[in-house]
C-alpha cells in the first residue's frame, strides 16, 4: 500500500509500505477514505519536534471504512464506516472511563512505529475502544459533510478540549490565542458551549472570516504586549476565559497575559518552550488542558454535526490526493492553506 | 523606629527609619507585637528576587495593636489586636469580592516602599479591608497561642490555598512537594479538608517530624527521578492531588510528575524559573494557584486555631527578637530554622 513516510526537514514522502494487516484479535483494519494534515504534523516537518520519528509513518487524522476485524471485535464489522480520533485507546482502563482516553494505559498515537493516518489502510488497536462507528444513512458523497466529520479526529475535538478547559459557560467572555485550524474549533467550540463574547486574536483576513463564522464577536489584530492592552481594553482588564491554541511561549504568555485575575487559560497547543508562570502566579490564573481526549467528545460533536447545529468543515480549506501530501505540508507551512484534507479513496 | 531594611545579599539590617504614621484616612497605625521570616525573604537575602528593593524595607507577616486610626476606619479602634496579610487589600473590589484579595485594584504588598512587617509600626493602608481583629478575649500571652496566630499571616493560609487549589477533598490522596514552613502548613491543610492519605516529599528529620504531627502518612526521602518512582510506586501511578510549595523548577517539574493523569498541581511557591510543560500538557495535569489570598481565609483558619482544632505553631521554631532579626535570616538560610518568629514587643 502507499502511505506518508518522514524523511526530515522538508522531506516528506508518499511511498510503498508493507500492507497493513491485522496483529491482534482487538484489531480492526480500517481503509482510509479520508485523512488530513495536523498543524503539529509541521513540527517534524520544520524540523523541530520529530514526533514520527526518522522514517515514521506520518499523520493521524483519517476516516475510513472497515475491511476486516480480529476475533474479538464485538461493535464492528467489514464495512462500516469509521471515525478514528488521533489516539487509540482500550476504552477499558481507569482513564478511559473517566473520559481522558489520551492517558489509556494500553493506548498511543498513530504514525511513527504504527500505521499512519496519511496512508491508505490502518491497522487499529482497541478497534471496539477506540473507533466511532458513523450511522449508515450518513452520505459520505456529499463532501462538506465529510470534509466537516474528518475534522472531529482531532481539531474540531481538540477546539472543544480548549473550550471545556476553560471553563466556557453560558455567557461567558472568551479569548482565543491562535487562529490556526485548533484555534478556529476553539471558537466554534466556545459559541456552541454558549459564550457570548468571543475575542479572535489575529491578523489573516481569511482565517479571521472563518472565526467569524464561528461565533467570534471581536478581533484583536496587534500581537505582543500592544495585543494584550487591546484585549484588556476590550474586557475592561482581562477576559475570565482564555484558549491558547498554539503552544509556543510567546502565545503561552499572551494567553495569561489576557486573562482576568482567578480566570482560566485552556491550553491544547504542544508546549515546545519552557513557559515563564511569574505572571500566571501573580494573578492566580488557572492553566487546565492537555493533549485532548478527542474519543470521548466524537459523538456529542458527530451528533452536532449530523445535525447541522454545527459546521467545521471551513477549516479544511484544502484538498489533495494521497500523492499530493508533501504539497498540502508545503501549503500549510506557507501559510497558504489553514489546513489540508487528503482525499485518498 | 526601628526596622529591617535590605542592603544587599546576607546584608540585613535592623536600624531607626521615619516612624510609621497615618496618612490616608483609611489607614490604621498598627504597633508591631509579632513578625516573622519568610520563605520567601530568603530570596532577596540570597541575592536573587529583590522583592523589597535596595534599602527597602523587609518583612510582611504581623501581628499587633492598632495604635490609631484614620477618620474613615469604620471596624477598628486603638487598642484592637490584629492579624495583617501578606498584602493589604481594599475588601471591597471585584477581586476582594470574589476571594482574590491579592489581585485587589487597589491593593499591595508591605516593605520595599510601605512599611514592612519586620518593625516596630505599620501603617496599614485600607485598615477595614485589610485587618482582621481578634476576638478580645484572645491571650497573647500564651506564647503557643501566639505563635500559632503568627502562621495566619502567610504561612497557614498559603498552605491552605495550594491544598485548594489541588482540589483536596475528603478521602483524598495527596502529595507535598516542599518542606518548608509552607509545604508543612499544605500538609496540615490537606488533612483540615479531610485527606486520607498525605505523602510528604522530603529529607530533613525535623521537618519530617512536624509533617507527621501535621497529618502526612507517608514519607518519600529520594530526591529527582527515585523521588517521583518512589511517588508512583506508592501510589500506583500518581496522586490526584499535589501540592507544589518551593517554586523552583525541579520543584515544579516533580510536582507535574508525580501527579496523576486528569489530576491538579495546586501551586504557591514563587516561580523563579522558567517550566518545561511537555509532561503536564501529555498528561492532562491542571496547574491552579499562585499568591495566597490569604486575607480570604484568615476568619475560617483563625476560627479553628482559637478552637484548637489546628495547631500550626510547629512550623516556627525559633525567636528571634527585633535586634536579632539578621540572625533569624541565617539561620533560615542555612537550615538551622524552618521558619522564624520576631517577638517585637
Amino acid at each position: 500500500m502507499r502511505a506518508t513516510v518522514y524523511y526530515g526537514r522538508h522531506d516528506v514522502r508518499v511511498e510503498e509500505v508493507p500492507d497493513a494487516t491485522l496483529w491482534e484479535p482487538t484489531d480492526a483494519l480500517v481503509r482510509v477514505t479520508h485523512a488530513a494534515i495536523c498543524g503539529s504534523d509541521l513540527w517534524p516537518y520544520r524540523g523541530q519536534l520529530l514526533i514520527y520519528g526518522m522514517n515514521g509513518r506520518m499523520g493521524h487524522e483519517f476516516m475510513g471504512i472497515v475491511d476486516a476485524v480480529g476475533a474479538e471485535v464485538r461493535t464492528l464489522k467489514a464495512g462500516d464506516r469509521v471515525i478514528a480520533p488521533f489516539a487509540f485507546s482500550d476504552g477499558v482502563c481507569e482513564f478511559c472511563g473517566a473520559g481522558l482516553h489520551t492517558s489509556c494505559v494500553q493506548g498511543g498515537y498513530w504514525g511513527a512505529g504504527n500505521d499512519g493516518g496519511q496512508g491508505e489502510a490502518v491497522r487499529a488497536p482497541f478497534a471496539d475502544g477506540t473507533l466511532v462507528k458513523l450511522p449508515d444513512e450518513v452520505d459520505l458523497s456529499d463532501s462538506r459533510l465529510a470534509t466537516a466529520l474528518a475534522t472531529l479526529t482531532d481539531v474540531c475535538g481538540t477546539g472543544h478540549h480548549a473550550a471545556l478547559s476553560a471553563a466556557v459557560a453560558p455567557g461567558a467572555t472568551v479569548v482565543v490565542v491562535g487562529d490556526g485550524a485548533v484555534g478556529l474549533c476553539g471558537v466554534l467550540a466556545a459559541s456552541r458551549l454558549g459564550a457570548e463574547r468571543i475575542i479572535m486574536m489575529g491578523r489573516h483576513d481569511s482565517r479571521l472570516a472563518v472565526a467569524r463564522r464561528f461565533g467570534a464577536t471581536d478581533e484583536v489584530h496587534e500581537r505582543g504586549d500592544d495585543g494584550i492592552s487591546r484585549v484588556r481594553e476590550l474586557t475592561s482588564g482581562g477576559a475570565p476565559h482564555v484558549l491558547e491554541c498554539l503552544g509556543t511561549a510567546q502565545a503561552t504568555q499572551t494567553a495569561i497575559a489576557v486573562c482576568r485575575p482567578g480566570g482560566t487559560v485552556g491550553h491544547v497547543g504542544v508546549p515546545a518552550e519552557p513557559v515563564n508562570l511569574m505572571d500566571l502566579y501573580d494573578r492566580n490564573i488557572a492553566f487546565r488542558g492537555g493533549v485532548a481526549p478527542v474519543r470521548a467528545y466524537i459523538p456529542e460533536l458527530l451528533e452536532d454535526v449530523l445535525a447541522g447545529r454545527i459546521d467545521p468543515s471551513p477549516v479544511l480549506d484544502l484538498t489533495v490526493t494521497l500523492g499530493e501530501v508533501p504539497e498540502g505540508y508545503a501549503a500549510m507551512d506557507q501559510r497558504r492553506a489553514i489546513k489540508a484534507l487528503v482525499a485518498v479513496s
